[in-house]
């Protein structure tokens, strides 16, 4: 049987190239970046939602069992150029030049944080003191601990901004990332774990931390870990010289509000990855409405792109946990393997 | 090879069997009702949230493919009464003194519907005219359309309140159900197409419509449906004699509200499957602390119960979309037929 591609090496793609190893099957796992693992490891993201684990120790052990695993052949620092044929049998050519062969492929070619200078009212590279969660990750996976970038003193106030680059026609992202809220209760809870002295606010549309989420995030956060919530329109963040300011409405109370802060966090979004054009022309496949790579509507088709033989999974397909990702690689790896078993049948 | 038993034949055990006989895997499904095909089915769902499609077309679709299929042993009206052994050799022992062999189970058991009874001060089981939403999905696919059951007219107000059985710590639900705030935004559409002149209200403590969710359902059910949502925190529904009356305090102008409505609809949570103390007993697998059944936390464990060579799919760990329930019963399938294949390799 001809190996499977998988193309990027995230959560997904690293569930996939681990499952498809497990039944035996050969895979070719190409990632654009020198390193594995995905927006976890390249962004330095700390301890995970909702596992707890650290993402070195976590997403690092997906990389390692994968790194060694005679099954699995890694082209780092490579794209995909050109892919052609039809289903058990792919030519795809490597930017480094490398012909090879495959049975089907799987995209879990990820997404692209929202880059919050594109939202320059709330005071992102402007004001150093405000940073973005993925800073906040770092803050935390370096050891280093919450610091105000000016000066490196420990924040006494801290605001967390919710839906930034999300639910905002205005800058063209209308779409929910999904886990940002999460993400946030879990950081604030970090924060004042680190500065227990450290006041944190969060400022929201709608807390959307769903299913389980509800009582290990949002309860658990207000309860134990005093973490507060404010229902709000923020409509700036400027400074006064010495602190922060933000500025909007309480939605709840109808009332104009104009707070200081040392520090501000933009919880980021999910972007489509700022390659799905160049990404779908090489494999032929549609973008959603959005710029996200359109999988099948009809549950007997999800995981499947437009083209057969072409899979999709996690973040690539919109904004997605890492626990959906890794489910979805696994899956889409399994329609792979059936794939790639039925052009190639072993004798039974 | 051993057959991989899987327990529930819902839109996560339907997936899980397809995934394994497209791979030539043998699988024995058993599911307690005589009808396969889980609460879309059962329960007579409608139009499924996010495909679209019917739900007697999507996840019947999906049961018959199953029912064709010769690699799928099915025992309908069935439970699982003895299950003992190791990963690779389980003895099984079924409701009706069966004796069976498998390599590996997984458990797709799902949840069970909250009763709103159980939340006696809103009024379902004292007015005939306060119903679920599963009955309004019924009322849909029975193509009788909307109407109230107590004289059979066109309700010209519906009023649809979210978050029962969940989010509510009084009654012991904690948890989100994750999905019903997107259901009751396709609903409110729903009625909206069939009786253009009914005015839908939806009462939010937060709208939860997550990722790509947010422009399908909530943003469209506004700007094209009309559908008006206000954040409230509901008393009590009572009648006049003529209208149900819904009274609680709109937490945004915060100002008490009595408001008449021809229908209320409860948009009911998922409670854990009412059975799942039996089944863990059964299979000797942990409970979490809500009452659904645990599965792995870390990463690297996610689909494994506390039980080796036991999976674990859908709701049956918390509440949980179609979408993901297929995903993750294909990813349960995969990690159960990786575990039967190294126990049993085919000569290379």
């Amino acid at each position: 049987m001809k190996p499977v591609l998988i193309v990027g090496a995230g959560p997904a793609g690293l569930s996939a190239a681990q499952a498809l190893s497990a039944v035996g099957q050969r895979c070719i796992l190409v990632e654009k970046e020198a390193t594995l693992g995905g927006a976890p490891i390249l962004s330095g993201y700390a301890k995970l939602v909702p596992s707890g684990e650290w993402a070195k120790d976590a997403i690092g052990g997906m990389v390692s069992r994968v790194e060694g695993n005679s099954l699995v052949s890694i082209h780092k620092s490579s794209r995909v150029e050109e892919f052609s044929g039809a289903p058990g049998d792919f030519k795809v050519r490597l930017s480094s030049g490398k012909n090879l062969e495959a049975g089907a492929a799987i995209l879990t070619t990820g997404f692209t944080h929202f880059d919050s200078v594109n939202k320059p009212e709330w005071g992102f590279g402007t004001f150093p003191d405000v940073v973005t969660t993925t800073q906040v990750e770092q803050m935390i996976s370096s050891g280093k601990g919450i610091r105000c970038p000016s000066d490196g003193r420990k924040p006494q106030r801290v605001a967390i901004l919710l839906c930034v680059g999300s639910r905002d026609r205005q800058i063209g992202r209308e779409w929910c990332s999904k886990i940002c809220c999460t993400v946030s209760c879990n950081i604030a809870m970090e924060i004042r774990e680190e500065l227990p002295d450290c006041h944190v606010y969060i400022y929201y549309m709608d807390i959307r931390t769903y299913g389980l989420y509800e009582t290990k995030y949002y309860w658990q956060s207000q309860e134990e870990f005093k973490v507060k919530y404010i229902k709000a329109r923020i409509a700036e963040v400027t400074s006064n010289g010495e602190k922060l300011i933000v500025k909007g409405e309480d939605t709840l109370v109808k009332r104009p509000i104009t707070i200081p802060f040392d520090m501000v966090v933009h919880a980021i979004g999910m972007d489509p990855n700022v390659e799905n054009k160049s990404i779908a022309g090489v494999f032929g496949v549609k973008l959603q409405e959005h710029g996200h790579i359109a999988k099948g509507q009809s549950y007997a088709s999800l995981g499947e792109t437009s083209r057969p033989g072409v899979f999709v999974a996690g973040a690539a397909t919109g904004p997605e946990t890492i626990d959906d990702s890794i489910a979805q690689g696994k899956a889409a790896a399994m329609a792979a393997f059936a794939l790639v078993h039925q052009k190639a049948p072993v004798a039974a």
